[in-house]
């Protein structure tokens, strides 16, 4: 099967590219003497999976217990469900522990602890990371915060919960604006979570997991000491959002959309495709970078090249807007009639191949290769 | 099975609200006299299609070709595909009118219009909107363009196309302001297509039918002369935008997302829940409005009660941060331990429903009364 043999829209992910991601994070993890534990939030693909953990443990970390069940499913054996745990989800993180699946669990809440610790049926029990919050604001206690100790405490409370130290997910290097600042993030991340991890060990208790982890902080922080594990996920595909932050080229990108041109609005100069917010979602993460890639920038069917000028600048449900970005490019209408197929570079991969049960795989050519499966749904 | 032992997040339908809405539009479409073939993009269930065109001829819309296969498997015989055609795609077309279904498919261009034409195997053959641009600047051909009758003839060429009338979707009545604006574009929009049949017609074409429609000016529309048939699809469950734009209460909004709260930031008055941007989608429509929905409005479990001053102010993958809008308003967080259930109203149905492959529907209550699935993807 061709490229063109496929249906659109379609989300087509190359090979080469993919192990070209994989191996440099890999490299750069064993580089720094840390395990790398990816988070599968992104592809949520066994097979990608497997490519990503090829060098390492096998350990990985996902966003949903879908995920958790898919890959347990697939031979996974240790995964950390990295989203904050609630009473009535232990039941399932109970189900894949006596399928002898080494899970672990986050909390920032003491209550929670107990609650974990009192998880029946769970074979030889669930692990638990305290989150930490380095600075996301989001979930997790600041690494001084009194709950770190009392929560650890609670964890004693029953038989079912074990220690397994603490993790921190340092989002917030998202917003960064040079390298340098994406380096500061890093280090304060490994500082939240190193010194967290010695309070617990300086009360006594054993604190064997170190855990961090988000592409960029990843990809360019500097050290790593004190620190067991990180779990980046975007960087296996990369996007626009990530080459507009400086940890990648456009021309990494392993993730995009094809496409067909369904119409023509020459008086507009825009052409419109049949990949719109439910092909590419509505994520807008490069709006506040230098380049607004819009919902997506805009390449020709081999992904070889890049239609320059070009982006989707709006998207309705099942339409995609392509426009000019600046007043000198126009709409190559001509080489483009309706039918004819483009590929797209989503802003946000996680956000836009969650749309999809399926990639296709391309080995940087027109053939498809493979079709690999995708963990959907919760 | 009960509200509560749901997985979350999950997308729960409420049977009276959906009922009540489409009772709303039914009637007002026979009061009006014109034929409702819904828009099945947003709802994508056989089960809610079914009771949408109870009182009407049977006849649906829908936006992918997936939708299309999914409801002529279910008994559906008269399907609009409303989202311009691409030579590729006819194959599809052409195996639903086999099966003996009344497809019809749109075009704004006398190429495709050509194409069509020489469809094989297409059974009684594919009938044929063309679509007409009635103010939106998307899809369609203004209807004074010459090329109005230049699609028409070349519809001629081919033995395997009909033309069956035209067709508009007044999408920019989402952006009115008041409702007298919207009737100002409905107006226009029946203008525009009943100007192009008129056209046709004098140039001794047959156009039987005239087809408009969108939630807003169907439900605001003063008058469809002229015009057969309306093609609404949010208003069956509406949203925190439909609301905002004036066109049902929030109380009408049949379609929520039943979440966990998963983490408590008393230092950030802020709560996070396990839906974030997958289960909620990242739409954000409602940011123009007089209410700014931000992510998603909150109520309480049951849906009966407001929790005034909140909404989800940030969404990530699978994380919802719901905080105050409001200096007076605070996070309940006693009233919200991590387990706690919250239903979210989102900005925009379609959006939001896309990412569940069901619905678990309730009767204003508790109880789940029934599973209705999807179709899901292209």
């Amino acid at each position: 099967m061709k490229l063109s043999d496929l249906e659109t829209p379609a989300l087509i992910l190359d090979r080469p590219r993919l192990a070209a991601n994989i191996a440099a994070m890999s490299a750069r993890m064993k580089d720094h003497g840390v395990d790398l534990r990816p988070h599968l939030k992104t592809a949520k693909s066994a097979d990608v999976a497997r490519l990503a953990t090829a060098a390492h443990s096998g350990a990985i970390t996902v966003s949903t217990l879908a995920e958790a069940a898919y890959f347990a499913g697939r031979g996974f054996r240790d995964i950390t469900y990295a989203v904050g745990i609630t009473p009535a989800k232990l039941a399932r993180v109970a189900a894949l522990c006596r399928d002898g699946v080494r899970m672990a669990v986050v909390t920032d809440s003491a209550v929670m602890a107990h609650e974990i610790g009192k998880t029946p049926d769970c074979g030889d029990g669930i692990g638990v990371f305290i989150k930490i919050d380095s600075g996301l604001g989001r979930a997790g206690i600041s690494p001084d915060d009194a709950a770190l100790i009392e929560i650890a405490r609670a964890l004693e409370d029953g038989p079912s919960a074990t220690l397994r130290g603490v993790l921190t997910h340092a989002g917030h290097s998202y917003g960064c604006a040079t390298i340098a600042e994406i380096e500061t993030v890093a280090e304060a991340e490994r500082q939240a979570v190193v010194g967290a991890a010695e309070r617990l060990r300086n009360a006594g208790m054993a604190c064997p997991e170190v855990s961090v982890g988000s592409s960029p902080t990843a990809r360019f922080g500097r050290g790593f000491e004190g620190v067991t594990e990180v779990r980046p996920g975007v960087y296996m595909f990369q996007d626009a959002f990530q080459a507009g932050l400086g940890c990648c080229r456009l021309d990494d990108v392993a993730l995009t959309v094809l496409a067909s041109v369904i119409g023509h609005r020459r008086d507009l100069d825009m052409l419109l495709i049949d990949a719109g917010g439910l092909a590419l979602s509505k994520d807008r993460s490069t709006e506040s970078q230098t380049e607004d890639a819009g919902y997506g920038l805009v390449y020709d069917e081999a992904c070889k090249q890049r239609l320059d000028g070009l982006r989707v600048s709006a998207v309705h449900q099942e339409h995609g807007l392509i426009t000019s970005v600046d007043d000198n490019a126009r709409v190559p209408f001509d080489a483009l009639p309706i039918g004819a197929r483009l590929r797209v570079i989503p802003n946000h991969a996680c956000m836009t191949a969650a749309a999809y049960d399926r990639y296709h795989v391309v080995d940087g050519g027109d053939d498809i290769i493979a079709e690999w499966d995708r963990a959907i749904g919760w």
